[in-house]
Formats: structure tokens, sequence, C-alpha cells
């Protein structure tokens, strides 16, 4: 049986995935894109970097645009329920071997960061600055009214090893998975885990990796990613637009997902479903199951199944970057 | 029966309500709730006056603002077949012994204007300038997305003779009445009379007046109304909802009342039905029947069954002005 | 200049269109199909026809399904303004050497039947019985809440002489056409022409015809419409589904495209705009220009190109059915 | 400082609110209610009780309506994270002088049961008969859709009392309270308080108690309340009306408050937001900002504040039941 459950809690609580750092190369181009169309709150500008947040989120960013010669992302950052946590959690990645450095990144407290074993760069913090809510400021509202930062979804050659990892070392837990057609020994082709009590905080997917596929943003009805669609068609967002609106199969969410100026992907997200009971039992599709991609049947472009986003300081020709999809999607 | 339609087609076509002149105390206050809280489009502003537009409409203007000393309601205006059914019009109102006189407003062609029998400024034209539409410009959507004005409503003192001079004379149909509930005699307490093939072009309730009750915008669904009560009662327009959102049992419409700074009274309207049919036969309600005004059973403020704006030249105290409500709401 | 308007009117009035009759094979098949998943309302059933009408129509049928051993496309109606007009329609008829005869279909009056000079089977009449209108009858909402009978849309091998004979003989007025790119000579590829003051009653495609590519239902918002999605491919309707949602730059409406249990195409439609005016400009769309099939880039399937269905008595062998589209799709 | 956050976790971890058993006076008509009206799904009858779930719910019930005499509020339910959490609550209620005892309610596992020491009969479990999830089955849906479970809330005497036992001895946590105008000493007049991780698990508010004041289900979107409200008041249930739909200030969510044949309050909510974060600073909002009740003005009715639920074995007369509101709302 491929999807794992810690037997208990891990000595620490992460709560739920909190911010991601985007290289991008034009930062004005940027804040067009995701404050003027998608509509995210610019908290403040600080050097070259853009602190933006969703609109009902009192944490100071969720994403930080910051402008550099090359695309990459910098950084997935998690929040702890408490210091001490984050205390309990460097030991234990100490334990693993896994390295990890404390740092101040600009807003935040006290946070750890590491890279994952598997090349993926991530950070761990308790507090960080709040500002005010905007969630019935609708005055400000724009775009497609984003609500916070959704989850993460990541490429990764060895999906066991990783969902091994975060699900035994981390606590993440496990809402839905693909597995391939063999019947005897099915393999994990992409899985769907979460700390908040969503459908997800990280997904992992089969594919040249490790590469970011897409962070996602939530919003409040499919009518809000219509109107997206509408408005980025009709003002130069054409080409943006890779795939959907749809339904999921897996996680039944409604979808868009969109690509930024640099081509990091953006999934536009909404009504998923709870999963706080610790014996939810994760949800299995079978990977030739087309409906598990979308309910209505709908393909999905080449780029989607191909193109991420390197992670920074992870080389593609790392030795962590081999293993090709186990089966074509 | 108190419904009457045309024995056969008048020897002019008015097409559709058009245009309304409001008159306002403050332009930049109203351009702020007009353009930057509803979502109508600025098409230029000339002198003392701003003209705006839906987003789906090519007709210069369908609201003219005003700046004035005392807010008043200047002109109704009402779109003809052809130019040569305004000719066909003034000789009907000759006919009749309705003085009428042409203007050429600003932006408009040759227009016949004149006070209808009952007090009412009313203007008929055939040609106004073109502007681009901006129904797939999705980047200068605003507030709640308003597509077009849809109907006028007026309190009159006696809605027969109304609704006789505007079926029998100009041609209006009717689509909803409602009915006192006398078995015997039942007198018609409010109309919705049609040019366009909707519900209405222009409704009469019964009340002092002359005077409008409200203006409508049609906007596309009824969560852009919700919307727009989310973004009013946050950007200090909250005194400025009057009534909803609700369901109409009259026309089904989705509705909801708002005052503009001056407390003209405009509906944010949706989801009507279709009435081409010249055989449509009128819906008839009784007064007493709740579900006519709100099909979920809410009671409409005080104020709104007793609040309109004045006719610009037409005083209260003017002779036509005298009946009082037959039945109290 | 390839679109044309009628000088005048034409001494009859086409109202709209009304209603369509399709043969199908498995009568119990199509009901499950149109009453229980998309929510069409069942008058009732006689003999091997089932007539079927929108919630918020009070005409007897805008739908007859008769089964019978071939599918087929048996006539297409249109609503008169009066018995009169159907004389009047007659005599113009004759006098173009159009063949008609009166008909006087189940729960019709007297009916106008003809071929057009195209070999597309039409009907004309005044009277339909009329029964209760379900607008307000929500507890028999089903499926995508279809509201009325919207437009029909045809393949034709001369999509300008077929223009010319709807527009100069019948009065219909077009509100889009596509044209080929050709800058010194276009040719109208396809156009979107209409009588009741939306968009469409009649839509001409360039296309092996004469054949109905589709007809349409209008539903009140997009969210109806994605409802729609998730029931037919979670009930067994998934292969039906055969492109959509989207947003037509054509139409400016958002549509779904599914197919019959016999393949005959509908769409369901929302959210077009007014045509009232005489003087509408009709909007052009070049024929490369990809947002005209839908503003979100998306690409319809071949089948959508190139299927449709036939009408009854009407061989494609037809010599009227020898041109070939002009420019590829 | 009135509100108050436990120093650590307590030696248990409530998950979540589960279920609630309602007393009715007649099981047919409570099932046409809520399967046929409001779209709860009938998992199953057993004797007089009827076992109801949210369309997303895997657990057997979240509604379970017993036919009885007189009506009341028998139980509600909350789900544990592991059996051991059971033993340690008891454990903890009987350190407290909570007398609590254990029973095996229809298709839940080990349950333990107890009053609270305001009256309130609560019960605890950790294992539930798991049933098919609804959530992709599109054709089961009716009515307003309704997701699952989301809250109860309750009527108190002493808000401050019960709150602090629910967040000091069990765990929740605020997300927002209601304070009295008091400058020098404000007392807490409501309360919304967690488990799960969005606004409430359970929300107290001041008035004659303890009472259920109503149960939420959670649905998709605002126009999913909309169609309720439409459909009730269409098919005899306009008296059931009571409030709504509008927008708290409160929890920001959009709601309708609907009452069952006998009496019982049920809100439809949807829309309010992520509250994880263990440092997430409760917002306080004074009781004379209208906005807290509705962010657009409107007043409740006067049933709203004054009528609720009994629960079974707690009489009115029962000496816990005696304090009065501190202030008239």
């Amino acid at each position: 049986m491929p999807i794992r459950h810690p037997a208990g809690n891990p000595p620490f609580n992460i709560i739920r995935l909190s911010h991601i750092e985007l290289g991008v190369t034009d930062l004005e181009r940027s804040r067009h894109f995701y404050v003027e169309t998608l509509g995210l709150i610019e908290t403040e500008r600080v050097g070259n970097s853009l602190y933006l947040r969703g609109v009902e989120e009192r944490n100071h960013h969720s994403f930080v645009l910051t402008e550099m010669e090359e695309t990459a992302v910098i950084r997935m950052g998690y929040k702890m329920a408490s210091e001490a946590d984050l205390d309990s959690l460097k030991a234990h990645l100490d334990g693993l071997g896994v390295e990890s450095r404390w740092g101040e990144p600009y807003a935040q407290g006290r946070t750890l960061q590491a890279q994952d074993p598997f090349g993926m760069p991530i950070e761990f913090y308790f507090e960080m600055a709040q500002v005010p809510r905007m969630l019935q400021k609708y005055g400000e509202y724009r775009g497609c009214h984003p609500l916070r930062i959704d989850h993460f979804n990541c490429f990764v050659p060895d999906v066991q090893a990783v969902h091994d990892f975060y699900a035994l070392e981390l606590g993440f837990r496990t809402s839905e998975y693909t597995e391939t057609e063999d019947p005897d020994n099915p393999q994990i082709w992409a899985v769907w885990m979460h700390r908040k009590g969503n459908v997800h905080d990280l997904a992992l997917t089969n594919g040249v990796g490790p590469r970011l596929h897409h962070v996602a943003v939530y919003v409040p009805t499919a009518l809000h990613i219509i109107h997206l669609c509408d408005l980025m068609s009709t003002t130069g967002y054409l080409p943006n637009m890779e795939r959907g609106p749809g339904r999921h199969g897996i996680s039944n969410a409604f979808f868009l997902y969109v690509r930024d100026p640099d081509g990091h992907r953006i999934e536009i997200y909404t009504s998923d479903y709870l999963t706080v009971d610790p014996d939810f039992a994760p949800i299995g599709w079978k990977l030739r199951d087309a409906q598990r991609q979308t309910l209505w049947g709908h393909a999905a472009p080449k780029s989607w199944f191909e193109e991420g986003s390197l992670f920074a300081e992870t080389a593609v020709s790392d030795p962590t970057i081999t293993a090709q999809p186990i089966v074509a999607p």
C-alpha cells in the first residue's frame, strides 16, 4: 500500500503552506499581472521585491516577487504552530541529516531554511508581520478576488519517496492520489497532501524535477474565474491562459491555469472540500481514468504536463533530478 | 377590463427607452457614485453634464448627469425606428393636442421634446452619436458591470389614464399589472409596459405624481448585485442602499434599489423574460398578494413607497398632480 | 458590402423563432436527456411525439421530439405577429415562387409550411395553445434551468445567398458576421441574424448543407452551464459534451455544446445583448481572428465544424447541396 | 480581556462539530423539508429516525431527525482525533466534575455523552460508519446543494462562562466576538469559536438559554442560496424563511435563515475564511455596530433574536437558565 500516514503526530506542528518567493525578470510587468489582473493586494515594495497577499490574508505576504536576472522559485514557506515547534523541527531535520539554517527574511520572525532531501527550497516560521485584512474592503477587490494562497504543486522524479518524507517525517496527510494501472504493483503517480484541512497544501506529480508545477490561489466562486478568463483574454494576456476553466475530478475543484509573464504557472482554484478528519480515507484514481484530470473530459495541453519552474540553486543536472516519469501522462 | 392594447400599430415605432437626464447638485460626487461604484462607462464630460453608458451600449449616453442647483429629472428619452417615425409621431401628438417642439440635445440628432399629458418630460429621437462598445473590454468593467439602461418607473396619480395614453396612443404593450381587490370593479394599481420585448420600458405606479420612482440598469447576474451590496456597504454608501436584494414576484427579476447622492432611485436589475409575442397575455396580481412585491416576502421600506424625484418644470402643485393612491400600498 | 438590410419592413412581421421538431430514434432515451438532464418542461406526449418547453415559455412547445426510424430535423418554426401576417407572407412567398402550403400541426393554429429556396423546412404560425408558465414554479426546475429556445444555426453552402433571402425577403437583420481575409473582396463566411432583438434567431455558417448545426436554449447564468457540465459528466453523458464551456467572441455569449442521444447538437447559451435598434451596425470579424470563436482562445473539435443534422426530405445529394466551405475553418 | 485562549493544547483533540439530533413531530414532513427542499442526502431510515448528510460527507450522518411527541435538540456531536482522545477527554471531564457516560448511538463507535456544565447535551466519538461520498454524484444534487454541516449556534445566559469552558477546558479558539459598548469594562455579548479552522464550530450568543439558536449547513455559493429562496417561496415554505439572504459583517459569510417544520432554525451559509493560524487575532465588534449583523444594514426580525430550540432534558426552569441578556440586541 503506497499511501502512508504517520503513526502519530510528529513532535512539531506544521499549520499550512504560507508563501512563495518567485524570481521574475521585470517587476513592473509582474505587478501588472499579479496586482492589476489577478487582484492580489500589494502590501509593500522593498528593494527589488514586491510583497503581495490575498484579500483575506493578514499575513504580510503570501507571494513575494523578486526581480532577478533569471526566473526561479526561491522559497516555499510553511507556517508552524509556535516558536517551539521551529526548534523541534530543527532537531528532527538534524536527526535526519537534512541541513538547515536560521534566517530572518523580511517581515518574518526566526525562519528555518533548508533544502528538502529532494532539492526543494523550503522554509518554516511562526511569526510574520500582520497587516490589515482586506476581506471587507470590497472597494479594493480586483480581478478574480483572490482570497488566499492555497497550495504548491511540484514535479518530482520519485513521488513515492517525496510522499514518504512529507508524510512520515513532516506529518502531511494524503487526500487523493493517482496510481498506475498495474493491478499487482500499482505505483503512485501523483499525490495530494495537506496540513490545513482542505485537499492540499502540497501536491506531487511524476516528472522531471524537482520543479514547481504551480502555486494556487483560492477564489470565491467559478464566476470569478470566468471573469478572469474574460479579463485576461481582452487585456493582452490571452497567451498566458494555458488550461481551463474546468472541473478537476481529483479535488472536485473548479480551476484555471495561467502563466505569469515569466512562465510561472498559477492555478486559480475554488470549491474543494474539508479533510480535517484524521481517518479521512484517501481517494484513489487510476491513471487512465480521464475524469481524474477533468470531470468534463477536456485534454490538458502538452505544456501543462511538461513545463515547470526550476528552483533556485537546484540545477537540473543535480543527481537528485534523474528519474523520468514512470508513465507518460 | 382595464388593460388595453392598441388595435393595431400606431403610425410610428418607438423602439425602446433610451436615456434619462438627471439634475444633480455635485457632479464629482455623482461621478463617484455612477462611474466608480455602479460601473457605468464615462463617455465624456461637456460643460456641466456628464454623459454615461452601460458596457454594451454604443449610444453616446443612456445617463446624463447635469449639475444644477436643485435635483430634478429633466428628460426621459425614447429611440424611434427612423427619422420618418419622428415626423409621424409629431403629427400624432399634434392631433392629440399634445404640444411638442424640435430640439437637438448634445450628441443626438433631431429630437422631439414634449411633456406628456400628465406632466412627464419625454423626448424622442432616431439618431445618436455612436461610441465604442465596451462589452468585450473587460478591463473597463467596474462595480456591478451595468450592461444597459432597462426601464423607467414613475409614480402617477391616475395609472389607468396614463396607461391608456401609452398603450392606445403610443403603442406600449402590457406585460404585468397589479389591481385592487374589489372583485366587481378592480382598479389598476400599477402596470408594466414595454416596447423592446422584455418586461418593461416604462412602469407606472399609483402615487403622488408625476414623479420618477426609479430608473433601472440591467446587470448580468444576481452575483453582480450581491457584489454591489458588498461594495456599497463598505465604501460609504450604506445609507444609499434602500431595498433588496430580492426577487420580484412581478417580472421575476432579481433587484436592488439604491439611491444616488441626490436621492434619485436606481434599480439594479437582472433576469426578467422575453415578451415579444404580440399575444402575450398580461400577468395580473392582486394588490394584497405580498409575493408580487418580492417572491420571498420581504417588506419594502416606507421610503420606497413614498419618495420619488420631481420632474423639472413640473411643480407638485400642478393641477395634474392631485390624485392620491387609490389604495395604500 | 455583403451585409444587406431590407430597405423597409416587409409586408408581414416575423416575431421570432419559436420551435423545432427533431426526429429521434428512442423517445424514452431522448426524454431522459431533454427533460431529466437539460431540464426542459414536458408539456405532453401525444402518439410518438413529446412536446417540451422552457420554464418561462407559455407556448405549448418549443421542442418537439418525434420517434422515427432515422434522425432528422423535421421543421423549424417561426411565430408571426398576426393571422393576417400569415396571409401576407403566403402572398410574398407565392410571388417569389417559393411553394408553401397550409397545415395545422398539433397545438398550433393555421400554419404555413414551406421549404425555403435552400431546402430548409420552415413553418410560420400565429396561434399556439398556451400552457402554464413555470418561471415561478421553482420546484419544477431541473438541469440547467432552460428558460426558452433561443436560435437555430444552420450549415449552408452559400451563406451570402441565404443571408440575402432572409434579410431582403423576410426582414431579418444582421448583428454580427465573419468574413474571409481577402482585403479586396471579402466573402461572408457566417452571419448572425435576428428578428426578436437579441443576437440571433438564425445563424448561417459556411458548410455542406443545408443541415442544422445546432438549436440553442437560453439559460440564466454561466453557473447553470457549469452545473450542467458537472451533471452530464457524472450521469453517463460525458461523450455527449462536445465543446465548451467558453465565451464566444461573436455574441459574447457563454456557451456549451452538447449532443443529444441521436447526435443533434444543442447549444446551452446565456448572456448575449440587445439588438433592437434598427441602426445597430453589424459587428464584423475576420475569419483568422481566433477570438471570434472563443474569446479565450480554445479550439473547437473537428466534429463541431463538420457534423450536423440533415433536414427530413432533403437528401444531401440534392442539387442545392453542392458548395463546399469557401475557406476551411 | 475577555477572550481567552488555552495556554497550550488540552490532552485531547476535538477535530470539529460533526452532527446534531433534532426531535421532530412528523418525520415525513421533515423529510420533505430537509431532503426534497434543502437537498440533504438520505443515508437511511431506522425506526423513528432519519439519518442525513451533506453531499461531500462520508460520515453516516450529520443530521439525525427523530420523530417524537415534542420537538427538542437531543444531542450535538463532535468528532475526536482518535479513540485514545476519548479516554483523555473522559478523564478531563471527570477531573472537572462533569458527569459523562459511554454510549454507542446508531452507526457510531464508542461515544462519550454528557451535559456540559451549562446544560447542553454534547457527545464525542472517533468512529462513525462511512458511506459513499456524493460530491461527484451531481445527479443526486437537490435544493441548495448542501455540502456539509458547518456549525452550531447557541443562546446561553452567561456567554463569558461558556466561552471560558470551551476555550480553556476543551481547546476551542475564538475567531470573532461582539462586546458591549462600555469602554472600561466591555462584556462579551457573543462569540464565534472553532476547532476545524474556519470561522466556527460553535457560536454562543447572549440570551435565555441554553437553547439552540441554529445549526448551519455550508453550500457552494450565494447563487445556491438565492435558488433556495426562490424554491422555498414557491413551494409552500414562504413562512419558513425567517431572515436573509444577506452578508454577515461577522464572519463575512453569505447567509439565509430558515425554520424547519418544527421551528428549528437552519442557517444556509457560505464563504467564510480560514482560521487555522494559532496566532489568528480574534476580530472584535461593538454591539452597536449594525454592520456586524449584516454588512448591508438589514434588521433581523424579532423572532431571530428571541426564538430558539430547547434541549431535551433541559427544562427552562433549570437553575442554569436564569440570566437575561446583558444588553438587548
